[in-house]
């Protein structure tokens, strides 16, 4: 039920891993739920009163909030613009929140598009996961106008935990590409570090024990450490998603002119994973890639 | 004074940065200290009660354990070898602890030489910096037999808050090479993503407290992520020894076969920040070097 809040019309386009508790958590707060997904909208959604659109535009003309999360720029884009797409039932006044990760940069040409229209446009990325989307846990890094941002804020604060108002449109997505280099080169150093002690004979776990106690303590070194010294590489965050959120990174720091050495190595690590079939396999195992130059596990 | 325990005649040789505030630790604790340094014992220790020795192979004569605390592993060599060095004034049943951290493979035959004459090794890196000595909050990572580890666990204990037994004599060593490791790369990978929010206009400072939410929260993120967008780059740890640990980490993976990708990275800028004249100055000045790279600081 909605505390201290009024009820409102919310749209939700793309129910997938991450959409689906999101959409869950708005019902729950007692909004009502305007709902589109290509792959249809799953039962227990309907079950607990949302309503299922046709298409996009259908959802944008019936809510005032739209809540897009689809897996990449193509699809926002598709969702956004193509046919049936969120602008052919827009109207001034209205918002689209993105909290899709996707290219910072196009996100910045569609909230001008979407501004054109008389509408507000947020990106809000998030970080933690499907675990933290269905606990309302996730973190959530905001681009958006301020008068945007304090509107779409309460329901923010449904979906997470941490809600960060970064800067102006594309910010959110650039602050979501800084989270994924950090994520992803942390793990880098697990995995070098896990990797060369066990290569020394020493034991993996007794050392990343050992570690958490100091700097180099991170929650990375906590929750991914513990997977590579298991070998429980079941998703968690996906190797490939993880892979395409670089690509974003090292695209814009092309543009930018910027370096970024040990990005472009995670990268390369990530796309040896992907051929060898681990796709689909968690983030964490990045480290079997790296075993793999050098020939044995870092246990089992 | 000491509690719960006779006080030791406890030996300490290399009194800087790190072994002063230890010593004064020890001698805090009621263990009366023989102290021996190339730059003389500090008068403040002298009042403490500590007594001077003329040369290492006197403190180990009056002493039942001796700590060594140096810069790298030429020095432990000579501090045990060399003229005036430990082993001149071992008996058997003495125990050596190296506090320094340096080469594991270099640490294991030190360790079977000293077993050579009766005696425990313990080889005991720490973690935590001079903040963490003076406090004696370090992190402490052990490589002993049980029976030496059992031994010496009451005085490292005064001297830090999280001592772990990794393993077998070296075994401490390992594990302070992958804390460098991961110290290493959670700066590198917090460098890369300030720097690519800072190019793509947005406030890095921002960016940084927003992820703190997440997966990415990391110590290196809180403190070292904090400096580099205060420019405050004052040690803390200086670059020149982190390099020093790097070079350990990328010998000791040429010798076991491992390919270390990204702590290579780390280490060529590293050596970049020396080259610029800043290996005095704290880890976090590591963003100075990819900053040069593409011609604009994170901040400031």
């Amino acid at each position: 039920m909605v505390t201290g809040a009024a009820a409102r019309d919310v749209g939700f386009v793309g129910l997938g891993i991450m959409g689906r508790p999101m959409a869950a958590n708005l019902l729950r707060a007692g909004h009502r739920l305007h709902l589109h997904s290509r792959s249809g909208v799953p039962p227990a959604l309907l079950a607990a009163g949302g309503v299922p659109c046709p298409d996009a535009a259908e959802v944008a003309r019936r809510a005032e909030v739209v809540f897009t999360m689809v897996p990449a720029t193509p699809d926002v884009e598709r969702v956004l613009f193509g046919p049936g797409g969120l602008v052919e039932g827009l109207s001034p006044g209205k918002a689209v929140v993105d909290a899709s990760s996707v290219d910072p940069a196009a996100t910045r040409s569609f909230a001008e598009r979407v501004a054109a229209l008389g509408c507000d446009f947020v990106d809000a990325p998030v970080s933690g996961g499907e675990l933290g989307a269905r606990d309302a846990t996730l973190s959530i890094m905001a681009g958006a106008t301020d008068a945007a941002f304090a509107r779409v804020r309460p329901l923010l604060e449904v979906l997470g935990k941490t809600i960060t108002h970064v800067g102006p449109p594309g910010a959110g997505q650039t602050a979501k590409v800084a989270n994924q280099i950090v994520v992803a080169l942390h793990i880098q150093a697990v995995a070098e570090a896990l990797l060369f002690a066990a290569r020394a004979g020493v034991d993996p776990e007794r050392v990343r024990r050992a570690l958490l106690g100091g700097f180099a303590a991170s929650r990375v070194l906590e929750v991914h450490g513990a997977r590579m010294t298991a070998r429980a590489f079941a998703p968690g965050g996906r190797v490939e998603l993880h892979r395409k959120d670089l690509a974003l990174a090292l695209e814009g720091a092309r543009a930018l002119g910027v370096a970024l050495p040990c990005t472009a190595a995670a990268h390369a690590l990530f796309d040896a994973c992907v051929a060898h079939g681990d796709g689909a396999l968690d983030q964490s195992a990045l480290v079997t890639a790296l075993e793999r130059l050098a020939g044995a596990p870092v246990a089992g």
